[in-house]
């Protein structure tokens, strides 16, 4: 086993799915790439673009050293992996995944410990509001974070060593995270501004009607972009990680909460203050981070 | 009175006044321009970039035909105004602001009838979390709406129609809005969003401290950017637009009321289809605007 992958398998062929397959292409890497969607359509079209060897959703037996990537909605992963479970050799590949939230993956991967040793899951930082293969580029994941999280202490540490190199030809920065740990982050940097632009977008369309954006200027359709999220897929997430998201949801409305007392007390001193220790620690932040 | 100005005054010379100011320069347009600064090195510091004809504050008497713009943060605004008011003609003037609140002008000029019929309230929608000169550009303004809001129904007419025309020669788009729509709108599709901004990341730093954006590929700076506006400006609106703030503060909370329930509920179907019309929705509306 070499630090590479002999073959690739991507199953679900959207943005994420198709992103891979085209950078691969782009970069003319020497992977044997294979890739199944639950919409047969969506796998031909893949093979018509060159982005595949198979022409349909049925395999031959893969009995190479290979990794699958599962970019489905992540509650769509037991089903997805039915796909694929009879025509791979469990003891030659490795699984990952590509989801913002883990916490079903994980549930699924302590029922079913012979895949679980051969899981190290993935989370690519790309967020777009954009879903499907016609929406998939070439080096989406240049210079992007991609957070891997292995879920057995046990498996073997060439495992995470070769899905990392994998992230990194692709053109990622790698950084590790322990599933709990994932999820508990996103649910605060991720999920939570996801709900409340879902929540924003939603009073001021009840409010506003067709007049939400047009005296914006633009701002506040870049602010609510992420109300335009693949509903599936946030559906998904908001079942999966439901308990993080409703805590970080009662956190955030503590601080709105805040905010709304200092403005009712009408104490201009304090809400100066507020406000000016917000934006400098964030500014602090945000200059740390560049 | 023809339909443009001898003379410009910009009274608070930061990114809105230096923007207009660079703008005129940049334009080479015929106005004779001045310029005031609370902080006198700012007026100065204008001058020696050619933006003003006057080097301190001390402004000789204006008798010509002159654009007074208030581009102060708006609770400044009486004292802004001291800075001038016995210096120009007011037979002669136009009086207008760059405020994104309304409430606290309006109540002024009710208390000066002789300001009032000289009064059309300006707003260009040029949001940006930057302030003072060093931030300000020339053609700011370009393609960008400016929303007038006459305040005297028997003020004359042409007063509109010299504003509109300036804002039109600076690159911008007018549209007109009663000052009490304005903050009404306002509160709702600029306010109500930087007040979250605010409380989430008041929320995230005291959770995540240093790890805020480590993790978050740049999405979470651009979500929590305006958090970083001008503290000073966001106070006074929060002071000044308090009311229709607060309700909108407790339209949004009613929302994020709805989807924590369907989420508590784990209703797939709901959450679902909820995520589904918010975002065909958004798409709807947003394509119309373009």
């Amino acid at each position: 086993m070499g630090v590479s992958f002999d073959k690739i398998l991507v199953v679900g062929i959207g943005l994420i799915g198709g992103s891979i397959l085209k950078t691969i292409k782009e970069l003319n890497l020497s992977f044997e790439v294979y890739g199944v969607d639950q919409n047969e359509e969506v796998t031909t079209h893949a093979h018509n673009l060159g982005l595949i060897k198979n022409r349909s959703n049925d395999l031959e037996k893969i009995n190479e050293d290979c990794l699958i990537i599962f970019s489905v909605p992540s509650l769509s992963f037991e089903e997805a992996f039915k796909l694929v479970n009879n025509c791979v050799n469990k003891e030659k590949v490795i699984f990952t995944d590509t989801f913002s939230s883990k916490s079903n993956l994980l549930d699924f991967l302590e029922r079913n410990p012979e895949v679980k040793q051969r899981f190290v899951m993935s989370h690519p930082i790309v967020g777009s509001e954009k879903s499907s293969i016609s929406n998939s580029v070439p080096f989406l994941f240049r210079d992007k974070l991609v957070i891997l999280s292995p879920v057995e202490a046990t498996s073997k540490k060439e495992n995470l060593t070769k899905l990392k190199n994998f992230w990194e030809v692709i053109g990622s920065k790698v950084s590790l995270l322990a599933p709990e740990e994932h999820d508990k982050l996103f649910s605060k940097t991720s999920h939570l501004p996801h709900v409340i632009a879902y929540a924003l977008m939603n009073f001021l369309e009840k409010e506003l009607g067709k007049k939400v954006f047009y005296y914006s200027g633009g701002s506040l359709e870049s602010y609510t972009r992420i109300a335009s999220s693949d509903p599936l897929m946030w559906k998904d997430i908001m079942v999966s990680n439901k308990g993080e998201i409703l805590d970080a949801i009662k956190g955030f409305k503590s601080s709105l909460k805040e905010i709304s007392e200092l403005m009712e007390s009408g104490d201009e001193k304090s809400i100066l203050e507020f406000l000016r220790i917000v934006k400098e620690t964030r500014d602090r932040l945000v200059e740390k981070d560049d």
